[in-house]
């Protein structure tokens, strides 16, 4: 392998490199459709990294695992910070690991930003019973920067390697609705938002998620002395949904539920499962479902080219460039807007 | 004025359709300059406008409307719906201009959003006293979209047009805290963070408002019978504020205080109009003032650059290509990554 130089030759090294961190597309591809789980986890951590290294191998591996035939179902589980979304997975996730056989795999989005609370240990022994299930992979997630809409393409690459390796239920948990543009229901079939009973201004905060993203809302601590204001609650929105405009991309299915369930009792949660069942039947039969799937492709097109473009902007190069032409802005009086074209003229230089 | 082959000549065709909208960058900074309202809600106008011709005299405009010795203050005022924003402007902008002889200027973002609530018809109502002082300029702002990080550098601009027509209050009204990068803070000298008493979980939601963003926080609603609620309120986020790291650019002045008011009585508007004056004096002798503007004013530069960037990115002829491309998502089984870098390769070979 020594070049005749006596230096190692180009080729030789990244044959050594690979080897030094185990990597091969195909060889891991196999693995991850035997079901070896410790490939999966490594090849997740791939695609969340940042390293171009990893990226790099993510998508050789990412083009091995194309899943052509897809009889998935991914569900998006949102709502507020303190709902009970992680108690209510732990349930949603058993009834339906009772009711069909499958393997069944739950992402929770880590987030990063001290706004939006919530421990991934708290919600690791929260899903105590559902983890030690065989057939269920749970895995925290790392949450992006909305800027990139990061998160949301590589759970969507995360999910592919999931479908590749059997997994035909994923449950993806997302704290908030936020303002994000690519968000939870861009990467899923049906996204269900929880309520809470309590806390007063609900409506106002998640009107947008009523409108663009809910397919049906659960209000959760329906608990044993606790019926009547969950029942309150669920009234509220059910006349709610009457006002608002169904703008999800399933507008074309069956009016929308408001429904129950108690996390300590598990009351409500077979229901749920049924009904998240039946909706999938029937989105199937009218081709809501393979049509959201399409478009969905095209988003994610959408963000990863805005992901690149900005990921252009801001590399190591033209932030130095962007650096020379910021001394400028405190000393003279040209204008900002002027600033910013004359360093975009550098920059498409540099690209060309 | 006619061209030899009888069309009118192109330098010409610019004259009349500059008279025909009435635009001159020198007349119309003159006119700002001595008074004109008309004229300076026209200029605004052009600002906020999305149109290239607009934007155009708007970056002429505030070329000619340069400020260079810059004494005014600048307040950012934000806070949940429904907290009381516009009552507690109305109520601190009479309390400023009774204190302090000067033109002051209010801001308020209408949020386009539906998720932000609030009606611009109902504030402006709710600002009556204010808005029938002399000297008094109150304008609603549209609400640009976070992804562009339009809506502050536009109001940017605003402000620099509203110095130079001699205004040295400004009150920038905002809705929320938010997630966008490029917030209220990165325009004010000072953001005023306002808290209502009731609600429940407030603190959860404006963690990141109360650590980055706010410099004074003040609880609303200490009306009659209501003091013990808003005490307790203040007495939290007095704790929370021991607690949390201040990571505002302000970081270097004295403690953040908590404060309360009356919309209703007027109770405690003056101690914080007071406490503001002496911030802003304080701030102005270490030298914070005159960096943290400074600080803007990058910030400012990297945020344009960016809009630019994108907007390249979503202009008309590129949206024209990757509608091309995005044909391919669905037919073929390359990955998402790999179409996203053939576009970018096309795009940059535009530009170039």
């Amino acid at each position: 392998m020594q070049h005749r130089s006596g230096q190692i030759h180009p080729s030789a090294k990244k044959i050594i490199a690979r080897k030094k961190n185990n990597f091969n597309a195909v060889h891991w591809a196999h693995e991850i459709k035997k079901g070896n789980i410790s490939i999966l986890a490594q090849a997740i951590t791939r695609i969340e990294s940042h390293a171009d290294e990893d990226r790099k191998q993510a998508d050789q591996l990412l083009k091995k695992c194309y899943v052509r035939s897809n009889t998935t179902m991914r569900l998006g589980i949102t709502g507020p910070p303190g709902v009970g979304k992680s108690s209510f997975i732990e349930n949603l996730g058993q009834s339906m690991m009772q009711k069909k056989s499958g393997k069944l795999a739950v992402l929770t989005i880590d987030p990063t930003s001290p706004i939006q609370g919530g421990s991934i240990l708290g919600d690791k022994t929260r899903m105590q019973t559902l983890s030690s299930i065989p057939d269920v992979f749970i895995r925290p997630s790392p949450s992006g920067d909305d800027d990139t809409g990061g998160i949301h393409l590589r759970t969507r690459e995360v999910i592919q390697l999931l479908e590749y390796a059997g997994y035909n239920y994923m449950l993806i948990e997302t704290v908030g609705v936020g303002q994000s543009e690519y968000t939870v229901k861009d990467i899923t079939d049906f996204t269900v938002l929880l309520i809470a009973p309590g806390g007063g201004d609900e409506l106002q905060g998640i009107k947008r998620g009523i409108n663009e993203i809910a397919d049906l809302i659960v209000v959760t601590k329906d608990d044993s002395g606790m019926e009547s204001a969950a029942g309150l609650i669920q009234t509220q929105y059910q006349n709610a949904l009457k006002l608002f405009h169904n703008q999800t991309d399933n507008a074309n299915l069956p009016d929308r539920k408001v429904m129950k369930c108690s996390n300590l009792s598990h009351k409500g949660i077979d229901a749920i499962v049924t009904h998240l069942f039946d909706l999938m039947a029937i989105s199937k039969k009218l081709g809501v479902w393979s049509k959201k799937r399409n478009l969905q492709k095209k988003t994610a097109l959408h963000t990863m080219v805005r992901y690149l473009w900005l990921k252009e902007l801001y590399s190591y190069s033209s932030m130095k460039e962007l650096k020379t032409i910021e001394t400028k802005v405190s000393v003279s009086n040209v204008t900002i807007p002027e600033l910013s074209k004359a360093y975009l003229r550098v920059l498409r230089k540099k690209l060309a």
